[in-house]
């Protein structure tokens, strides 16, 4: 671990090259006078990202349904990649010939990966959990598999994920204060072993996050930071949000946890959620979020609007001529009325997938951007304000 | 019937306004001296065509997982629409309160829409045919419909089709010379019909296309053709064909029924077929394809190339680094490797469909266009040489 450094910290050898083995740098660019609420630039060897950002999850190399050129043009600035799902297809050996996912989908933006873990905790047929890694069996083939510390560094390499994330252990909602801190244990332990991984590798380009523990326990929660901050991390995020929980507890252990958290590095919170959670969160200094719920919700036909969400399949949509959203300047709402997404949602046409998937990411690449110039101008409870004037308030089904 | 006219004809009444009754000129611009083949400009409500072309299926008003801007910046020209499908989902109601299917889909180009009785004849639970019409239930629900060739005419009209087709009567392969004869003389009546219908709704800004029918024999499409130009249609399409006969018989029952048609008006082959099948028939003089091909088969991951096909799904393509076609410039062969299509299509990811699509259809425009250049030129047999020396020849699986 003696070549690892932030770059938050100042080079410890002018000397040296370690300057940059965070692979990323972090500069905060406007704060909100009353509230946690910042804007912030990060870079990452696959280009430059505002923040609050949102990113798109892109399970399997795609985001499904659109092209990295849509992606783009409605200014999404960073997708999401699964690590899991990617090792098991279309597989390292294949995503490595092509020198990582960016050139094997064809999206020259950076790209962040998760570690791996959430995903075997909650798809694979587990079997066993050590100190070593997660033994588990593939969801798709039965096929058994050691994931490892190690291992998902390697992997997240070979994918060239600009942000790589740490292996953790993931808990169910509820769990006991005893599991919750045997996890916790774990996860820095794997941390420690990650960072000690991606220097062995010597990867400078590819930066690695870890990510915070502890359930619903503040204690915990305080513990896991404050050992993870410990080892220097470029970047934190708050795994274990959004499992069940009530919306308030999320909000609470949210706040509370994010306040623990370098004002001088990107809070990314992961899995995290609904425009309301991302609204509230950003409130409390989050910097990141992904979620699959625009991409999932548009597949099952539900649309984003500034009053909540819309069911296209209602038959009240039928013969409606106008757009989702008359305000909306994306693809769809430019293009196409209520009636003819209708019509092609309930005949399970292929364009009603991508259409609505178009305008509910467009919906959330335009909100992150409407809070980044309402920090800018330190006018975010303005916005805030705003944004639940139109819609029921969080905790109460609002979205 | 007395205010029809055609287009091709001179004006019967220089004072009166019958002159564009038929919707659409058609000038043949270009032949070959050694084949029938020739290239024209079909001028229709909604923009020029020019010939030989290839029509897209866009079954339910969507040409399956693509945009109409994708579809006119590969340089497609005309979309064909089914009738039956349009009439059952989203229905005549919804269509017409948006005044047509172009704004409805958002295509402002030309369609074409067949008369439903292809989909009747092969897809619903017929009940009746009888000189009234096509009396049938639904492959949906079940529901009971009446299609007569005056609804016909009434649904395309309120679709705003560019060219209408008139409803014919289908027969299955093999059929007898008896049952193809009544159905030649059904179908006869029902286009006088269609006309007159045609004629009472005053549409001039749709043109109406006859259907020769006559199964496999000669004597009987001579029949059908010459009754049919007795009527004197602007355009002329050859029905019953690609309907499992042999490919020899095909070409030879094509080719001997577009010489019976006139040779200044558009001839249009109804669902052929593969690049073969429209070498073949643009040989014999026609002008007009429509077919599920290059769509459907996208979909199944069988990809177009210059030597017949390539089914993506081959493992052979897992770690494959190269486009589909090295020569191809579509947006699909651009930008990604068949490595990135197999595992797209492999794990049934919607963009699989999209950029299959994209490959096909654009091989398919290609192809058209190859073949208006090879006769204006007068380079058709040239053409034809170079196309079968990179492929099987037809009748042995060719394509």
């Amino acid at each position: 671990m003696g070549t690892r450094c932030s770059s938050d910290s100042p080079a410890p050898d002018p000397g040296g090259n370690c300057k940059n083995t965070s692979g990323l740098t972090f500069r905060v660019t406007g704060t909100s006078r009353k509230s946690r609420a910042r804007t912030g630039i990060l870079s990452t060897a696959h280009g430059t990202i505002r923040t609050p950002v949102f990113m798109p999850v892109g399970t399997l190399g795609t985001v499904k349904g659109i092209t990295p050129e849509e992606l783009r043009n409605m200014g999404v600035q960073i997708l999401l990649g699964n690590t899991y799902h990617l090792y098991l297809r279309p597989g390292i050996n294949v995503i490595g010939r092509f020198g990582g996912l960016h050139e094997f989908m064809n999206w020259d933006g950076p790209i962040l990966t998760d570690s791996g873990g959430f995903q075997v905790f909650s798809l694979a047929q587990m079997s066993k959990i050590t100190e070593e890694g997660y033994a588990f069996a593939s969801h798709i083939d039965g096929s058994r598999h050691l994931l490892t510390p190690e291992d998902t560094v390697d992997i997240q390499s070979c994918i060239d994920s600009d942000i790589m994330m740490c292996l953790d252990q993931c808990i169910a909602y509820p769990s006991d204060h005893d599991s919750a801190l045997k996890a916790l244990e774990l996860t820095t332990q794997w941390a420690e072993r990650c960072i000690k991984r991606k220097s062995i590798l010597n990867i400078e380009k590819n930066a690695l996050f870890a990510i915070i523990q502890g359930g619903m326990y503040p204690d915990l929660r305080k513990r896991s930071a404050e050992e993870l901050i410990q080892l220097d991390f470029p970047g934190y995020a708050i795994g274990g949000l959004s499992v069940g929980e009530p919306k308030d507890l999320m909000y609470e252990i949210g706040e509370s946890t994010l306040a623990l958290l370098p004002d001088k590095k990107p809070r990314y919170v992961m899995g995290v959620g609904t425009p309301a959670d991302i609204v509230e969160l950003v409130e409390s200094g989050a910097d990141m979020f992904d979620c699959v719920l625009p991409t999932r919700n548009a597949r099952n036909g539900q649309l984003f609007v500034n009053s909540g969400t819309i069911n296209i399949s209602n038959a009240r949509f039928k013969t409606d001529p106008r757009p989702v959203d008359e305000k909306c300047a994306c693809y769809t709402c430019t293009n196409y009325s209520r009636a003819y997404l209708h019509h092609l949602y309930r005949n399970r046409e292929l364009l009603a997938y991508r259409l609505n998937t178009l305008h509910n990411l467009d919906y959330y690449t335009r909100l992150m951007e409407k809070m980044r110039n309402a920090i800018e101008k330190d006018e975010f409870p303005a916005f805030k304000r705003d944004f639940y004037s139109k819609r029921q308030p969080p905790g109460k089904n609002g979205q």
